[in-house]
């Protein structure tokens, strides 16, 4: 903790009332600097001893957000590689002793790269697994260390507690290592790769235009600062996007939000559906659309009041009869909740910034969890 | 759907106000039932074909509180037959087109066997796994005929929407099966099975002496009735329990009620606590407990109130300073969470009570999901 404590005496709000309002908008920086990395023009600029062609499962571990990384991560390493994850929260895995594959990698995040639990679980795998590594923001933590391979997310120092610009340099990092793991594993043509590097390199771009729905979602949130409850709702990689967009607002804004993947709905928490509960929708307009919508109006005929953040065609479809929409960029449909966690930053920012809670320390929280 | 209407046309509330009530107090006959039939003087009474000595992995599929019993039995066959499991909820699970080994069975869980999702993901499953197997209260559904093997809950028809002796009955169904891996793998001797046999023996005891607890439970969630806002918590096989207290919660009494693993507290939940959001801990005197104590101490000292249910041995330890705290019998470790659905579920239906809500036929909600 001290490490962060100091960086956060030299960084500077550059004209942002908050450090968060400033690290939401670094996204595009900072994951420029990333890519730039891990993507060169002869590919992708990863170990060549991190070989994923010969094993049989990968394991992904962390707490908090980066948990939610790793769960998007998990939907791309299975669909692109075909290799099968297991992902856990840190505090279950450490504890429930969890049989793993000799032939097997384990891989850790955590943006401190101190966070106590996914240490433990670390070192629980030692000796287990064929490689651990380590994806973190500080490259001298103990996390790294004590990990084969370590590779820095570079979102730079980030001071506010809930962690933004640290989560899209995750998704990343996870994303340039599925690409490494379906190209290993024969599942992917050379031009595949190159199309999907494409796909990545126009993401700082797309999240820019993400960013001028800053004030947009300034409106929108000053409604939803009135909520006690809001409900989120994704599904594939946006299940996961839907439970950061609930954490995030949890942590700042104190409002008891809740992620939930759209198909579960129906199984109980459509109980709590009544006109004083926001749902908001993650929906880029891709496979899945139909069925989240169809979730949606479900909601929406049981007097729900639905936020659907979705993109110009999926808006054109199923804007009737629905409170509020934002529209988002167009953006690949394997890589959208990169650019998805915008929106569930910014309505978290500015709904807390209505509510007037401490935006960069919220009541309760600690920057990086170096307890149990 | 028919079917389970015909039933519930047939079935009477035997002096209950509500079938809720009823099916709660069926349980030490409804898993009795079970218990007789799956465990004989000579061992398992389960499908000799079912053996799970060389396979690699299993895949267990389920929505709502099935998901649940799928959840807690991870822990049964990771720690008891070092079997990798995974869990998806079946809306997930179908449409991400998960990798699946060869050399895995896939188990599917449902109360109706007529869930759309779970039987699509079935569907997905045949030609992909070496072996399907159903477990599901309702002998001629889709699932169980849909599946290599059915083994039936015996539960009973069951009528109240929020789902009760059909999780304990498929808890007990699921246990049988992660003894009979330890064995079919070597990671259990016949003495250890044997034993564990007795630990299964004795829980319809142990459920009567919970049921006890009705008059506890219903002083208690009359104050329950006023929050609007209830965190569950748990360690281990606990989580799940967790969640399914909460899901109860949220069916039949509206009130926004969320599950956590109590290790992931302090990653972002902790900020909503304050003295309007009680605090539910689930925790056994097992080697788990002081580390769910120490969350539930920082709840405490936060100002939360925590309604602590534990045991004898663990509320001589930790009461100080606790609002409500119910005392359940001792249980053996293992098969904790299949005594523990009890107070989840007394005080889901009291808090219900107390709100007047339609406690058999909560708002928006239906018994059996046919529907996407």
């Amino acid at each position: 903790e001290q490490r962060i404590d100091l960086g956060a005496t030299q960084v500077e709000k550059g004209g942002y009332k908050h450090f968060m309002a400033k690290e939401i908008a670094e996204q595009p920086a900072v994951l420029g600097d990333a890519l730039q990395h891990y993507l060169t023009d002869d590919g992708l600029n990863l170990p060549s001893d991190l070989d994923f062609s010969n094993i049989s499962r990968l394991t992904l571990v962390a707490c908090g957000t980066a948990f939610y990384a790793c769960s998007v991560a998990k939907y791309w390493f299975e669909s692109l590689a075909r290799l099968p994850v297991e992902i856990d929260v840190a505090s279950e895995f450490r504890y429930r002793e969890p049989p793993l594959p000799t032939d097997s990698y384990a891989i850790f995040v955590s943006q401190s790269g101190e966070t106590a639990d996914t240490l433990a679980a670390l070192r629980y795998c030692h000796e287990k697994v064929a490689k651990t590594v380590a994806v973190v923001n500080v490259p001298s933590s103990s996390i790294a260390r004590e990990s084969d391979i370590a590779l820095p997310i570079l979102a730079g120092v980030e001071v506010g507690v809930a962690s933004t610009k640290a989560f899209t340099c995750q998704l990343l990092v996870l994303a340039s290592l599925a690409l490494k793991a379906a190209r290993d594993r024969g599942h992917m043509t050379e031009a595949e790769l190159k199309q999907h590097m494409e796909e990545l390199r126009i993401l700082p771009g797309l999240l820019t235009r993400a960013l001028d729905l800053d004030e947009t979602l300034n409106i929108v949130s000053n409604d939803l600062s009135e909520a006690r409850d809001v409900l989120f709702l994704g599904r594939g990689a946006m299940y996961p996007l839907a439970l950061e967009g609930a954490l995030k607002l949890k942590e700042i804004s104190y409002i008891h939000a809740e992620g939930y993947a759209s198909g579960e709905l129906k199984h109980g928490p459509i109980a709590l559906i009544d006109s004083h509960t926001p749902v908001i929708v993650f929906a880029p307009h891709d496979p899945l659309f139909d069925k989240t919508v169809s979730n949606m109006q479900e909601v929406m005929a049981r007097g729900g009041k639905v936020l659907l953040v979705s993109d110009r065609k999926g808006l054109e479809i199923a804007s009737e009869g629905v409170w509020q929409t934002v529209q988002m960029p167009e953006v690949p449909d394997l890589f959208a909740p990169i650019l998805y966690a915008v929106p569930a930053q910014l309505i978290a920012y500015h709904t807390a910034v209505a509510k007037g809670t401490d935006v960069d320390q919220p009541r309760n929280l600690a920057k990086s969890v170096t307890v149990e």
